[in-house]
């Protein structure tokens, strides 16, 4: 009987479901619409089925479940307020997941998640202090120090894109000015190839295309991205003199585009002491379902 | 025969000297003027001969010293490249000073310093996340998180003063424009004092005495200056999520006019998770010689 943790995303659209051997194989995955379920509650009791025909059908031993979720609090075991989901309010997942399925779950936000994946499949083999930034609708952070990812008092460390590059810079949908997932996450990577002249209404994506194929507009909106992000990183390296930082999600797929200027501005902006030391790398997750990977990780790493 | 430790702060101009218990009471102190010593090795070992004074003199048994230095790194035991210090290039004052003495050193920098005493014999007693912010000619860091200070990869985290406040602010000695402690500082309040119209050149403790006489420039300063820490703290709220934040140092004595603004502007510029959680206070080693206690705290916490 082999012993698998399952790991979940949930996402705010889409929730991806794995289940995950100590080696870091997915060896299966399935896909649900998050907004399909209306409550908390029917999410799990879905969730609860699932299980039991996966233990029916296949020799495995279930050790846990870990879920990755926006707004989760890895303390409170609550999904708190998220702002992009179908749930409203605070939904205690892990108690709920648990009393369903009597199986032992864990619960931390989408990009700690990332982290802890990092953390027992990827990077964190080799190392000790590094950052993880997850480029999606918005930017998130996971930060490891000492081998561990970094929670905080509250539970809530890790905030990095409601860090401001520019006091008098966009509004945030936070309330701030100039935090910087204004600039560094679609939405930011958007309205920069506007501000710039674009008229048409791309996405990072298509925007990434046409700077493949030359686009003087497109490739400038990369550039300036990955410069307010690489001036950014440096802060961020005064503050925690990571190893290494990975880049993961979908705005990631531009790395070719992103990480040698971002590279380069860090470091004409750190301190002289820090140069060359710290390296900006492509997720070592990027093309295996990090989330997913990431919340069994939560269980993972109890047996590290 | 108690036991005790021994804590040194070198700063630029002066060396302050502590013999330190358990407690955190300081049995004996003096001062050196550093500039005496034209190379480390005078120092170090004139720092010989008044050990073996303190040991033939008391009933004590000297487990440790503890340094706390500018530009010191805890893992390599060096001073290196200190820029207001006689002593230039890498100094490994750690080995010299167990060579000269015989007895178990540790080094680290300034601020870290501080940090450590907080830990041990302040604040730490009851938290696990806080941060440490001395104010004086620059603007140094120590950050604990899980309860043991930050040192990253490399022994250089915590740079909280080469943050970025304004990416086209004022330029900074390091080389970057617009870092917290141009502003944030002594150097930086009395740019600001100036700036705002002032035409003497005050000191910053000439300001505040100003400022609590009601002058209406004096006050503006400080006004400033609250504010740009106040938003800055929140970026570090958000990375951190800690406890506590002390401020330590010459210019925190004028924490009556610091603090209340950099708090109300802090809880401005913070997501609303973080609201009302997080206070900011003066040091609770302000007025104990903090860094002479932190240096010895870095001997006494291998007990804790």
């Amino acid at each position: 009987m082999e012993r698998v943790a399952i790991g979940i995303d949930i996402g705010g659209t889409n929730t991806e479901i794995g289940v995950v051997n100590r080696q870091g194989d997915i060896l299966l995955s399935f896909r649900w619409k998050t907004t399909d379920f209306e409550r908390a509650e029917d999410f799990v009791s879905q969730l609860a089925q699932a299980v039991e025909k996966l233990i029916a059908n296949n020799d495995w031993r279930i050790i846990g479940i870990g879920i990755g979720a926006p707004t989760a609090n890895y303390y409170t075991g609550a999904i708190e307020y998220a702002p992009n989901m179908p749930w409203q309010g605070i939904i205690p997942l892990q108690r709920m997941t648990y009393e369903a399925t009597g199986i032992p779950t864990k619960l931390t936000n989408d990009a700690n998640a990332v982290a802890h994946g990092e953390l027992i499949f990827g990077a964190g083999r080799d190392m000790k202090h590094f950052s993880v930034i997850t480029l999606g609708t918005g930017l998130g952070s996971g930060i490891v120090v000492d081998g561990r990812v970094l929670y905080g008092q509250h539970g809530l460390a890790g905030e990095f894109g409601h860090t401001q590059v520019d006091p008098g810079g966009r509004q945030c949908s936070c309330g701030r000015r100039g935090c910087l997932e204004t600039y560094v996450s679609i939405r930011g990577i958007e309205m920069t190839y506007k501000e710039l002249g674009g008229i048409e209404d791309l996405n990072p994506r298509d925007i990434y295309l046409r700077a493949q194929q030359g686009e003087e507009l497109a490739r400038m909106t990369y550039l300036r991205t990955a410069r307010i992000l690489g001036n950014k990183l440096a802060d961020l390296v005064h503050l925690f003199d990571p190893e290494a930082i990975f880049l993961y999600g979908g705005v990631a797929n531009a790395h070719p585009l992103i990480i040698p200027e971002a590279q380069a501005e860090m470091e004409r902006q750190l301190l002289k002491a820090f140069r060359g030391k710290v390296r900006i790398l492509p997720s070592r997750l990027m093309d295996r379902k990090g989330a997913v990977l990431g919340a069994a990780a939560l269980i993972w790493e109890d047996e590290k």
